[in-house]
């Protein structure tokens, strides 16, 4: 038989509506009394119904994380945004853009009380939709085309324009750029930074040399294939993100072609794998987990205490020297 | 104003009863009003609250995978786990293990219906608590010490023992092992497999060779240093996953040691990142999502049709021949 708040109420000697009040920290309880009900449901084994807890109070204490599921960046943004939200009794739940029309209904059904986007791309209805229901939502790393909605980013201009200097710095002049999806802030903004390198050294934007492809391995080994099957190949490349430059170092390996020497590279993020010794890639330091548990911290302020204002955080970046610049 | 199922069922014509259940797909409904129910919430943009359903069906059709969020192989199988849980109109919920004693309340305070743990030690008594309270679960990859309840895993024995066999078979006498923790049925069971292999070529287990850590990078990087710093260090290591056997190709890079030439290298599981041109990894390949779709599958089983006996799947392995084993 299933122990109830009754059974804790009358071991405890309250009524049930204290039981409930003080196993979720009500201050209207002493804190006497909620020793004594913790006691009691520990003695019986209580564990009090999330369902019922969700009427009461009307809140989920849910927040959804929306991701694409083959993306591998948000894997490591996940054990920040868990304990952020776990240190303030909130839960983690994982929807997938996969889902497609249904996120947003999946989002509206009253099962979560916000949610961190971090695979937004910039022409997403979702985030105007949210906004119009009212739903309480934060930008992570990529960011959608309303300003009005809080966000935690990376300083995705200078950081680029930083990467393009250092390249120009070490003499090269033939530089190539491998881009991610145009529909990506971070894509975009990482483009205008190069751009910016560019022009500071007096360097046209080399759109023959420019190319296009996924935030992935695959992305980067088809991007080099592609700017070597052109007339004049670079001597360098800069990617837009480290899982390019990855595959940009796994293609040049098939080639043949040693690194830096007969092709360096650059990529963004600074994720784990760019320190592992079969890559020692240098790139950009984007501080993902600081940025990650930022953005949650920022939804349960705002899911919190409605109608504050937005919180812009944009986190600095830095150049991170290894071995395949040159 | 919120649009309720009162404004819903008013514009079909049909009682609030009659849309609850027209909305949840119940057979009660004639196909027919099930779709001028939906048609009537489209059109006033209604989303039925996931509260209220949970109450009148007293499920939530929800599941918590549990999982260690440093534990980098479970990301792989969240998007089989996530789609097979989608198909059957099922969400995913997701519990971290640094959760620590709160795991077992999480899961037993009606949130979900089932769980799927993949990241059991053997001797953890989150399995025996859940068996006791009722609340169905399956094993996926690593199994605990509950032999009735439902899993699904692969020949982790077989597959051992055919990489041990092939290194044998390439004329390695002085072979290493790098295992992992050992109170996971993985390490467990492979080096069991290595064990046979070690016993068909009238081999002496090398204990003095056999080293241990955790299944990640830094525990195949600490491997090979222990390795090498004993006075006879193998020609071959057989490292009980990929993670562990990337992290060796990464050491011996450090070292300057060619691989196969100076070490042979082979793992386990077949990660994609094992296919890649800077590791080229011979290893075993362990179909990890399959094994993640059946176990989505069988749990959702067990749900539906409470009472019927626990399945167990067992997926067979085979030895995939990259670059690494000489």
């Amino acid at each position: 038989v299933a122990v109830t708040s009754h059974d804790v109420a009358r071991l405890a000697g309250v009524s049930q509506a204290t039981v409930s009040r003080a196993l979720r920290d009500d201050a209207r309880v002493t804190a006497a009394t909620r020793r004594r009900v913790r006691d009691a449901a520990a003695t019986l084994g209580y564990v009090p119904s999330e369902l019922g807890r969700g009427l009461s109070t009307r809140t989920t204490r849910r927040v959804a994380l929306v991701v694409e599921l083959h993306n591998t960046l948000y894997h490591q943004l996940m054990a920040p945004i868990h304990d952020e939200l776990a240190a303030r009794g909130y839960r983690m739940s994982l929807l997938a853009e996969r889902d497609d029309a249904s996120v947003t209904d999946r989002l509206l059904d009253r099962s979560v009380d916000g949610a961190i986007l971090m695979t937004t791309r910039l022409g997403d209805a979702l985030p105007e939709e949210l906004g119009r229901r009212g739903l309480p939502f934060v930008f992570l790393n990529r960011l959608g085309s309303l300003g009005t909605v809080p966000s935690a980013s990376a300083d995705n201009v200078g950081g680029a324009e930083a990467a393009g200097a250092l390249l120009f710095g070490a003499g090269h002049r033939n530089i190539g750029v491998i881009l991610g999806p145009a529909d990506t802030s971070t894509s975009r903004d990482r483009e205008a930074g190069y751009r910016r390198a560019f022009a500071a050294a007096d360097a046209p934007w080399p759109a023959a040399a420019v190319v296009r492809g996924e935030f992935d391995h695959a992305g980067g080994r088809a991007g080099v294939r592609e700017l070597f099957a052109r007339s004049s190949p670079p001597t360098a490349v800069l990617c837009a993100n480290d899982h390019i430059a990855i595959g940009a170092l796994s293609e040049a390996a098939e080639r043949g072609m040693r690194v830096p020497d007969d092709l360096a590279v650059v990529g963004f993020d600074d994720i784990d794998m760019a320190a592992w010794p079969a890559f020692r890639l240098t790139t950009v330091h984007n501080p993902l987990m600081e940025m990650a548990a930022r953005a949650a911290a920022i939804l349960l302020d705002g899911i919190e205490h409605p109608g504050s204002p937005a919180e812009h955080v944009v986190f600095p970046t830095s150049v991170v020297l290894r071995a395949t610049h040159g």
